[in-house]
């Protein structure tokens, strides 16, 4: 049968099948908004029909600049089951890259938490395609923004009922910009078919597994790559959902899942680190309701996976991905091979970025396009294709010809290995891996060592010019209320790593700078120590 | 991206993460054939190669008159991923049907097991199309067929490497024909698209949940409707296989079961009706490792759900499918809202078709077209749609217009109710719904009853024609050792049932006649009883 794969697919199974399932918000009052599938589904169905007065044509986007809540789940289902496409906003943009992605995505409409309606005002006369600002609230704030209105009254009084088009499963049902360390972002097109199929499979058993008898918690949050396609998956099997608005510190988060029986939750590493020290000091606090913990974005110390194994009994599986990817690619589910394996071992598997879910298919390729030995030694760039990987970004010919190979693959931009279990591991970014003397240096697997020491809070390793050696590693490391000399943290990684791999230069910071996503960011640091001089040793 | 869902993206997964997982085959003299997906792709290349030098050209058939063993696990990816289409037959069609179904299906090349041979021999004549009869062993037997080569001399020596063509997805993959009651078989395609979209829901954690942790082991033969999908969704993620071939009786299965740790098998409900019993006389024999059974075909007994969670924990999933729908539609899994209900309840619930897997879109309807309310009590024809449904079958004109409705859903045939849980009930089959005085009596759950009566071991009800009401129930009960009388019966009915169900007469019989797929053959029944009088007492 010729029945295409779209949203609506995912939006009406639960409408029908789950009418009374929850969707819990909490406000930025603290007070938590329930309301069910049924309801959500009446609204979404209003939204589409004011999109429709507002004259938001088939094809056309319109932007959410908003956190993770109930009206943001709206806009994940109105603008794309009626034909059109939601552009979610990385509001931590600078200015600059800010106004460029509103204006190439041509937003015809931008949906505002009260929250960032100042980063909007300070950028609106900028904005060349945009034709109407809502704010995700019951009232307007005092603003400059015009013509503005709030969501409630642009909603209100709309039918409850839509008579939703037919949607080719080609069609765009979003668009997210990577923010890139370098450059102008670049935008990612979904496609219905893409987001329908990483929802089917982020239900299977060997990934996320999410199911009608999971309560799902996404802190990640909802303008990142569809909110890693949680709140999708959720829908097409009707789990419960829980979305925490401004309120992702520990605190809030643990009271949410130990409230609301939250049995999964996604999120990057640090709120699980933050979370466990937050749970020492409150031992009243409970999370036993927790069945697993996806983590993504950075990849997760192996002595936190075993931290949560061994507190909490909650396993933390990583994903791996990225914006163009939608974004899962592979999962550290640990495979039946392995379970009886000794811990170390099998927490050394687990502390990588996994095998490829099914669908993905990964080739990890040398310098001549040749696929990399699967010895868990020899580095190469990780080259990915999936229905739900982008093909190009929108109007950059020149990088989508880097970015993509001649026979269709991305090019991921991540140094990675292989092992003959089929587990990748991500040793660096082909930007920041270091080559010295003809070799490779993984910054990543430095940092790493570098963070196990007790002495060290953060650490990154950047690459500068060597003459001889055209590049060599320097560390940078906060080493807090410790203190720790640079040849003590030598020692350090030269019980790891070969001589040649040891950096020549500690620069003790007092903080490390990050990018608008929370990573650190390197390029800044590398402008700031550009005139750092090496000691050659090797 | 352009990745096309076909089934070679099923098995290069398997092969490239999975190469040394094992698919057991018992076979016919008892001994276990044992290879790994890396072997087995090897083989399904060498198959491909000999297609090619048969002649097989791109989009035609060959057949498969086989079991469940390795070699027909080839045949389920050497033609479909080279180009070609597998018809797998039912060897149990009387010869007509059998004829009809390999001409209409242009079939080029048969692939025959040894067992089976016999039968070719008698239809050979017939056969239309065929150029070349390939027997399913090392050794040809002796045999009439011509031109006859042993499978094994057909692959050796071929390239154990090929070049998969680029396949689109609406390219048929498969073919099957419904063994229907009345009429010619009708004959069924399966896309590339709708195999991997099922493969993929079936390791949906809400369906059948398969994983790279399991076992499975199909009874279910794999020429019924791909095997239920099990093959497929098996190898996508990397699962062992255990093939019972002609050892299908429950004393070997639960050997099987035993030895190989199979965590999931799927068969009729007979099946493990018998398996209950042959574990109470063989106390030693451990069935621990299964994880969970699915039964699809007909309703599993409420009683059989109960007895093997009490007695081997092992819960019984009922599917509901046809050969039409790929075959998996709905799934008895119980929903989170229902896991603190009473025993009884959850029993009931469970007892049910289910309710529509994840990309599955059912709607219940009345003469009217018009969808029948979810009461759990009024009945309507069951419609279905999803991209693993058929949209037509071969050349059928007539068929097709009275099997789909207008707006392209599929009429199943079955007669339902739906609950306000959306769990799906079969009360019957539309040809065998008993229509009494302008109301509709089901026979299926007369038959359950009287199966649930201690005296009674089969049962069925057929519409017989009367004058005044259109149609009276008749039973025809088989009661082995013990005895009971009709009124008895009628008294153990009437305990349910309005006295205007209750069936007039019951014939006592030796044996119910069965179809060739093992379901009461009411068409035989109704042909043998056609002029059973009928005392009116309603």
């Amino acid at each position: 049968m010729d029945v295409q794969l779209t949203l609506g697919e995912l939006l009406d199974r639960a409408v029908r099948l789950f009418p009374d399932r929850e969707i819990v918000t909490k406000q930025p009052d603290g007070d938590r908004h329930r309301y069910t599938y049924g309801e959500a589904g009446a609204r979404i169905n209003q939204l589409a029909h004011a999109l429709d007065e507002l004259g938001v044509e088939s094809g056309e986007r319109v932007a959410t600049v908003a956190l993770n809540h109930y009206r943001h789940f709206e806009l994940y289902f109105a603008p794309p089951c009626s034909g059109r496409s939601i552009h979610m906003c990385n509001m931590r943009l600078p200015d600059e890259h800010f106004q460029y992605i509103i204006n190439d995505a041509a937003d015809r409409v931008v949906f505002v938490d009260p929250a960032f309606i100042e980063k909007i005002e300070a950028n609106a006369d900028a904005f060349e395609t945009v034709e109407q600002y809502v704010v995700l609230a019951d009232d307007v704030p005092k603003t400059s923004l015009s013509p503005v209105v709030a969501y409630e009254d642009l909603i209100e009084g709309q039918p409850t009922e839509y008579d939703w088009p037919a949607i080719d499963e080609s069609d765009e049902c979003g668009t997210c910009y990577t923010s890139g360390t370098t450059g102008k972002p670049k935008g990612v097109s979904y496609s219905h078919r893409g987001v329908y199929l990483h929802s089917m499979m982020s239900g299977h058993t060997d990934t996320n597994g999410i199911s009608q008898r999971d309560t799902v918690l996404p802190v990640v949050p909802m303008f990142h790559a569809n909110g890693w396609g949680v709140p999708y998956a959720a829908t097409f099997v009707g789990a419960k959902q829980v979305l925490p608005g401004v309120h992702t510190d520990p605190g809030p988060v643990a009271e949410l899942i130990d409230d609301e029986g939250v049995t999964m939750s996604a999120a990057v590493p640090t709120i699980w680190l933050e979370m466990a020290e937050y749970l020492d000091d409150n031992p009243d606090v409970d999370i036993s309701n927790i069945d697993r913990l996806t983590v993504g974005g950075a990849a997760p110390p192996e002595s936190l996976i075993r931290r949560y194994d061994e507190e909490y009994d909650a396993p933390i599986i990583q994903g791996w991905g990225m914006t163009e990817t939608s974004p899962l690619g592979t999962m550290s589910t640990l495979r039946k091979e392995l379970e009886d394996r000794d811990p170390e071992e099998r927490y050394a598997y687990r502390a990588k970025a996994g095998i490829p879910v099914p669908g993905f298919r990964t080739r990890i390729i040398d310098d001549d396009d040749e696929e990399v030995p699967a010895d868990d030694e020899t580095m190469g760039e990780l080259t990915v294709r999936a229905p739900w990987v982008a093909d190009t970004y929108h109007d950059r010919p020149s990088a989508n010809r880097e970015s993509f190979t001649e026979d269709g693959w991305l090019r991921t931009g991540d140094i990675a290995t292989h092992d003959e279990q089929g587990y990748i591991d991500i040793v660096d970014r082909t930007k920041d891996v270091i080559k010295s003397g003809g070799e490779w240096i993984s910054s990543v697997e430095l940092e790493n060592e570098l963070m196990a020491h007790d002495a060290v809070t953060e650490a990154t390793v950047i690459a500068v010019a060597h003459e001889k050696w055209q590049e060599r590693p320097l560390a940078c490391v906060v080493t807090g209320e410790h203190e720790v000399t640079a040849d003590e943290l030598r020692d350090h990684l030269g019980e790891r790593f070969p001589d040649w791999w040891l950096p020549d230069e500690f620069e003790f910071l007092d903080e490390i700078p990050r990018t608008s996503t929370g990573k650190f960011d390197k390029m800044a640091l590398r402008e700031r120590l550009d005139d750092a001089t090496v000691d050659t040793k090797p």
